[in-house]
């Protein structure tokens, strides 16, 4: 390609640690092939209101690969094809303002856009894609529920800081013979509970691709009991959901804690817990906390090399894909494959799950 | 005093980190004397029951000082004077059992007492020394509100997780333009929200010792909206309470965690500045979290210097006395003062809470 | 296979964390099949001795799988086929007791064995395997320089060590404008250094499989001068070495440290830098604190995913092979192919060296 | 005082973790007054070449409490009384520039200093504010050897590092039945040595207070191994030496390592440990470790104090003065007195050193 591309990168959906060095590396990758890179704050925000663009340089990203959160701002708000847009009375309307996008994004003379999000972050980069705007994806999903790569940044902090959780539990539960139930992020898959559940020792694990019976996770905690271990620790996914029994209403109102006053899972099963057994059984949500923070090393890593690949796939013309991990390499993805391939759920066959089972852990089934 | 001593040692309260450095500390100290040491299990239940009586030797408290917890379990129910007896039938009644346990000890040739709690177990080993046991107090309080030590260990660990997680809540209020509410450990006092608040740069620090005016921490966040930072990190005490109002209701059951399902403090405020100033507002309990885990070096040191202490008091036969951090030394003080010094609360003219003002945090005063 | 299989497990080479780990997940998962396990201490040498062997049960590996270190030691002297042996005289001759070694296994009525190791380890175990003993390989090598296998556990953990080492530099170099060289493990590739040194965000590393000129590292730390940046941070594995100059010689005597004595690769690239540039230049060599401690939770896992693994092949009947991580998987990979596969170096057009280079990142060459 | 004032502020030795935080504090609380900061760089050098001023504000210092190293820089050599002046035919001589220092401090119209440092900067400081600079000091010391302060920033910080670093050579030391002998800072007291020390376990600790004697320490590494545990780790303050044998020469020349290569203290006992005992014995220096990265969060705090305890020593025209800490308080001392009290060593009746002494540790002695 030709010289002096401009190159614009924007991030969408819930933050996670990696992000500042996905822009880091492409910024100084960019940097070293004589390009310029944009930031667009804000999703796609900031391709409506220029105010939002700001040019990065080296210096703007100087050492910020082991920062948390993001430089640019992320939002799950900046859906071009059904954005909501308020007037001066105050009134809301969802339109699609896509065509706009696409043409502030030629408008500005940008050459190329790294879309850094989740499924629905990247469904809309491959829209935009098709309407014209050349596109490289970055895939981002705490949750590590993408299918179409391996891992994604943001994981394994996540699950580095629920087993330092789980850890902290084992003490003060046992020292008061506790049931611990810690609710940890997961909505659909529970990859994030799995991994840290077997890392931190928990005895029980529930996971959105298991439903569960609350006879068989008391069951197993009496049993423990009759060996002499007096305390639990419960490891659940905020998806995770009793058998049958349809899924817990988490009741969520303007106020994000609405569902920890309603009771999220962890709550739900606490109580039942305590109910059934008789024993003192606490819960905690450990929330914001995963997705805050500095990256961990593999995620810095992992984060540095999808910048350097986005932007290597720019030089080599492949737009329309995506950057993915398969170990230990990296590949680009057709974004046509991404959406389709769809979510990665736990695989209950797989070497996790029965790892699991072997070393004794109860996933309540 | 003479050669071959028996000391018993046991936990009372809620658990913090660098119990068993306490403990690891008094079992090496006595050993080098050649003295043996006890663990009475659960506060002072194992001495009504002596299945609960562990002999601690070098090789048992083998580098445990790192470790979170106690060893030894620790409850809240062993009060002698006050302890809740269950028959067979099911039915409990509360007696006062300390002639028993002083009468058990001497059956049992023990010669002294280490009591590691917080008030209310320092209270009850001053109680049985003046009934005969030979005690020397070693003060426990995670929340540092006992007046006659300088600091306890526990306190500075805690401090340190709620920093750790204030800093990992700021990336993703940053990103997402949010008010986050962190709920620390703090009942009577405020001193684990006003360190970790300072520490972890928060906007708004809400404690015991200062009733707030929701309106007042509303003008602050959106004072900082006015400067430019459109997010805002609150650290309140679950001792906090709302200026005239009174205290909130807490609504403890039977279960841990009802006390967030009906709303614990940190809840409460995120729900009022959630409704007074539209921002999107989250609130998050640290709770358990700030319990467990190893202890810092800071704490390890301490416990070990209090249990070694703790030691050389009985070698001096120091009884009815507690150890306490005068930095940079370790002392003895009468158990009777430590009684009647109570509670220490923040100083409002310290220069702790000068500095918070002084860098622009807000106490909603 | 039938009931009752009673398992011998060992552990060769130097250490790596998550040792403990690999050594509770086949104590649980064979617990719960009702197989009995065996440590034998010291590599092979408790085959000879049985004194060296001791039953492990759930009890004794309860929550080990975060402690650093092997509760079975290790070490390099254990070859059965070459052991040191050394008279009531104190003279030391060596000889081939694999024989006996095949021997006592089978008078112990032991009916197979785990052997965690690297390419020297599983190179025993496999000649031990032709003799007769049935035999499953579980990788260890903190370098990752094992064909085999995309990953073993303690790699993470050192490069994660590593880069925090590397973060701590950063601010005293920039504070003092100085040059810092940080030695680190990779005798033979450099995956240590190349990963710590991306997500460190060095300016030169310096590996094996590149051999570097003085005058290009040189050129690269004044050229950041220029750009304004008065300080610059080399990693280098151990094995690094100049082009064409040959090997550093770093002279090993009985004493560990001789190396450093005599200068390890890092004081040498220290010094020339210094006499070369000018600039103040220090060196610090990371060595024995990179295989210590807590491991990761990716390698907590990882070891925990191997030991269990391992646990199945034996109920698969599938001796003579090793577990290996093929992300998301684990794989089993005949011993004999382990041995062929031989190390693993990074490859020079692999993603990782050319995101290195993309951010700007310089191998002297 | 009136408003508008105009604060200068500088560093000077060595870096501490912590020197962000005191800037911080300063500019917040400054800003708060409505008064003005400014950052002298590198010492005293910005005060004779302006171009090194630079207008501190809270945009600039937004967020660094967290930071290791320090924006403003730091040097040894910025002492205007001999000042090292390099002309341009590159001959340097060594003048006082003193006057010419406070001539500008007056020309620039700043109001007064706060100087951040060690006993030599704070003499610099106080022989200026004798020439008309109103200076407040700020104390740092990472080797906590001031003895008007009981406590300094950085020092926690150093002795969590060592203690962490202990912690990981545990495990290995163990595995392979090894000596480690780790080397921290301490050149005239051995506090981080102590700490660390007895924090982490160690089995024996020299410190420049105490001269040792190899055969004690053999002895007591025999000991141990005579006890069953058949590893030691040795923690050596820099400026530790044998009994009457006088100093071991570090040798420094022009690069830093040379100390290493010619071999500091910490090699100097494991050769000897080595050729006394026959034991494997290792040593490795932590050197820059120690000093680099972020805070803890207990020198987090403390920084932050004093920085906003030295404005409010402004506010009450307190010049000449140093702040301190004085648990659980901050007050101001006189410069004259900080000077004359000279440094603080390890007091060798002090509750810390026979806290080590009953828990078994040797010293040497």
């Amino acid at each position: 390609m030709a010289k002096g591309l401009k190159i614009a990168i924007n991030m969408g959906g819930g933050d996670a640690p990696g992000l500042n060095a996905v822009t880091e590396a492409v910024v100084l990758s960019a940097f070293n092939r004589n390009w310029e890179v944009y930031g667009i704050k804000n999703s796609y925000e900031g391709l409506l209101d220029t105010d939002e663009i700001i040019r990065l340089t080296p210096e703007k990203v100087w050492h910020i690969s082991s920062l948390g959160g993001t430089i640019l701002g992320t939002t799950n708000k900046g859906n071009p094809f059904a954005m909501p847009i308020t007037n001066i009375a105050g009134e809301t309307e969802i339109r699609d303002v896509s065509d706009k996008v696409v043409e502030n994004f030629k408008r500005l003379r940008l050459d190329c856009l790294i879309a850094v999000g989740g499924d629905g972050s990247l469904k809309i980069a491959y829209d935009l894609y098709k309407k014209g705007i050349p596109v490289i994806g970055v895939p981002k999903t705490i949750d590590n529920d993408l299918a179409a790569t391996v891992a994604t940044f943001g994981f394994d902090t996540a699950v580095s800081i629920a087993t330092e959780a789980i850890d902290r539990l084992h003490p003060t539960a046992k020292s008061h013979d506790r049931v611990m139930v810690v609710e940890v992020m997961g909505r659909h898959a529970g990859w994030i509970a799995l991994n840290s559940g077997i890392s931190g020792e928990a005895d029980v694990i529930l996971i959105p691709e298991i439903p569960f019976d609350l006879d068989r996770i008391c069951d197993s905690i009496m049993g423990l009991e009759l060996q002499g271990q007096r305390y639990a620790i419960v490891v659940a996914a905020e998806g995770a959901s009793p058998k049958g029994g349809g899924r817990i209403d988490k009741g969520k109102g303007e106020m994000g804690r609405q569902d920890v006053v309603l009771g999220g899972i962890g709550d739900f099963v606490a109580r039942e817990i305590s109910a059934r057994t008789g024993k003192d059984t606490r819960s905690l949500v450990l929330g914001h906390l995963q997705r805050g923070g500095s990256p961990t090393t593999f995620d810095r890593l992992l984060s540095i090399r999808f910048g350097a690949a986005a932007v290597r796939l720019i030089a080599e013309d492949k737009f329309g894909s995506m950057v993915a991990l398969d170990p230990p390499n990296i590949k680009a993805v057709p974004l046509e494959e991404v959406i389709s391939g769809g979510l990665k759920g736990v695989p209950l066959e797989g070497d996790t799950v029965r790892t699991a089972r072997d070393v004794g852990i109860c996933f309540g089934d």
